[in-house]
């Protein structure tokens, strides 16, 4: 039978309809997606090309094999866990965290924000998300009503002419206080940050924690890169002034643990907050898989003892290193990251061969899609368009970027460097 | 900080503003919510007390392994899981599965669902459930904006004096007719049912189907229990006539094989309904964890091998025959279930002691709620008052039951049986 048997036509939700249309970045720029070469090198999508730490494996085995811990956790999340967040977490929040009214463990980071704006959000609400934005975000608001505000951060003067620290890139307070309106309901803070790799500083969140207070506005702070800061303090929003009353906290076993497939995130804040978060939640999914809850547990029991957190650390700044010596080497301008995984080049001196052709799939996006391609076919490095982390206004913004992803091991970040210099003719 | 400070008031939105007022019955029945002996024996919620067999489990540890299996997987799931349903299902949907267009893995079959009312529904548009139904039912049309139109099945008619079997409950055509309306979108069928065990029969289900296809509605077919029939052959409504093209079918690993707290579910349908479904689960959940995805491929693709499935049915017979003799030497009147692992008692005979306290939790509720508190606290049993599979208006009719899992090993159940003599006195 066809689908276009008109016995079957079903309209989709206002919901999906660009959903279904779209084909997303994530699927085109990836190597198993058919579209670039199986052999490319793979900085795009991050997710790491390690396993998590040997002491989780050991406790995912141990789990499976009792029967509790193959079976329904409580929707809140398993005790363990939730124990095992406050402790680790209270002291990074100035605050005692109390594991059974201030956590909520949820399917990934993720399905934490969407269950956090599903509690929330009526029809209509609005959303200020700073682009560039994790893409997400988008669908996390409109699925629920919300309409998503865009205020865009703004790039280091000199990002096209040299190296720029990703602490350049700055929130314009006066745009902020501009996309307010009697409908805004909630403030999207990310750090640190996706893809810029900025890490908030104590003065930047106060400025953004005070419009959120004059306006009586919810704060949720992304910080699923909070384990991830090379050069400066993570800081929490939630930790600062009286912030933490309007405050939910996002984090991803993902990001923490090189587990990105566990889909085990949770979200932190007040009472008030987690109470209606995890109501939903509840509904979506129930309740999050018991055995990598379990092992994700040990992962925060035993994180010191094993000096887990600042040997990764130590490991990514060596990360870091490699690709960015790689694109001194060619003289490209790029943002060094303060933390995350992620840097961005700034693209407009790769200048692509006139004869150069690109399918369908590419050619009426904007030119940094252009870039990926061709960093794909002739590069054999696979990149993220940043246009990708702005909506259709401002995407002439994102696009003079290009996402290179360093959660890969020294090996292949080595070959990735090696490959980048063939870039060389191609530069303006 | 207390949360009545009124500069933290932030009302939530109305999908979930019942939800958080509610103490759900899951959170009440439970011998690990607090509100009942921690000693009593659980026949409330569906979960097993046992593992997942060992040769799935063994597919965990090889899984987590491997470096890929612990990362993101693809939206629509994992190759190897997609591949191994088509193969196993292809017979029983009658076509050859196609493993790219026709199948979505989703975060359990609850999260399927809701993705796929997610997909479909546009504000208002109503949902038919049958009762009694699933309780999450209610809230995957809801938070979509939809509305819920409750159509009760009729009990045998000597449901209250009589044994009776499953089969004898019906879904009456004419009012099934006489629910919709212009905005009705869909229906909900689940065989097996939870709770009443019924396995439709193909008249039943194509009198549904031919209703769902004079009004243009598409039918949700939720066949989590599809592996669990015992007396009589599981139909597929996606398998008859040509309601292929209108009907979503979900199924879940928790039941299959043992694993609730997996969170492992899949749709499978036409392309233009699984489409919108993968649009809306990439932006809910992003993906699924991908270890336990795993697992279950080997699940589906050794089950012959290991003859799986008929052993955990002859299993299932056992289990039911014990809880059924202790009903039958009680003189209890009960529905025999078909398929799905779940009894029903008639409980009007049940008289509570007229000193008998119930707490305030309990006290304004139907008076299953009642006897499932008795049940617990006296007897030493817990069940699940039927009344709240039923809609506020229908509640009387689902007060007369009560809920029994069998999803226990033979042990328990024995030692349940045993325990449910104490009942005698109680009865009139
Ligand atoms: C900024 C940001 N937030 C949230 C997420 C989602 O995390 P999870 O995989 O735990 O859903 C990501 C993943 O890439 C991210 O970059
Ligand atoms: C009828 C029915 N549908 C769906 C579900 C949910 O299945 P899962 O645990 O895979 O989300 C259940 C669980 O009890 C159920 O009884």
């Amino acid at each position: 039978m066809s689908s276009l048997d008109n016995r079957f036509v079903f309209p989709v939700s206002d919901k999906v309809k660009e959903e279904v249309l779209k084909q997303d970045v994530w699927s085109v720029f990836s190597p198993s997606s058919g579209h670039v070469p199986k052999d490319s090198i793979n900085l795009g999508q991050g997710f790491m090309n390690w396993k998590p730490p040997n002491y989780i494996l050991k406790a995912v085995e141990e789990a499976i094999n009792i029967v509790e811990t193959n079976h329904y956790s409580v929707p809140k999340g398993r005790a363990r866990l939730r124990n095992a967040l406050a402790k680790f977490f209270s002291a990074s929040f100035g605050r005692q965290l109390d594991p059974e009214n201030e956590i909520v463990v949820t399917a990934g980071a993720n399905e934490g924000m969407y269950a956090f704006e599903a509690a929330f959000l009526q029809q209509d609400d609005e959303v200020i998300l700073f682009e560039p934005f994790f893409d997400q975000y988008l669908c996390n608001t409109t699925f629920q009503g919300g309409v998503p505000v865009y205020v865009p951060m703004t790039p280091p003067a000199n990002a096209k002419t040299a190296v720029s620290s990703s602490s350049e890139w700055k929130v314009d307070i006066g745009k902020l206080r501009a996309a307010i309106t009697p409908k805004t309901k909630m403030i999207v803070v990310n750090t640190p940050h996706n893809p810029i790799g900025k890490v908030f500083d104590a003065d930047e969140l106060r400025a953004i924690g005070k419009v959120a207070e004059e306006f009586n506005l919810l704060i949720c702070a992304d910080e699923v890169y909070e384990s991830l800061t090379f050069d400066k303090e993570h800081i929490r929003i939630a930790a600062l002034d009286e912030f933490w009353g309007r405050t939910l906290t996002i984090g991803s076993a993902g990001k923490s643990f090189s587990a990105t497939g566990w889909r085990i995130g949770w979200c932190i804040g007040p009472a008030h907050l987690v109470k209606p978060t995890l109501a939903a939640t509840t509904r979506i999914v129930y309740a999050v898989n018991s055995p990598l809850q379990e092992a994700t547990a040990v992962g925060f029991e035993d994180a010191n003892k094993e000096r887990y957190f600042s040997t990764q650390i130590e490991e990514y700044i060596e990360r870091r290193a490699i690709l960015c010596e790689a694109l001194d080497k060619l003289g490209l301008s790029y943002t060094v990251p303060d933390g995350a995984y992620f840097i961005l080049l700034q693209n407009e001196r790769i200048q692509l061969p006139r004869d150069f052709v690109v399918p369908d799939l590419v050619k009426h996006r904007p030119k940094d899609w252009h870039i990926s391609w061709f960093l794909a076919q002739t590069i054999g490095v696979v990149a993220i368009p940043a246009s990708e982390f702005y909506c259709a206004e401002h995407k002439d913004i994102g696009a003079n970027f290009t996402r290179l992803s360093f959660c890969k091991d020294v090996d292949t970040l080595r070959a990735a460097s090696k490959r980048l210099m063939d870039l060389k003719p191609y530069l303006a």
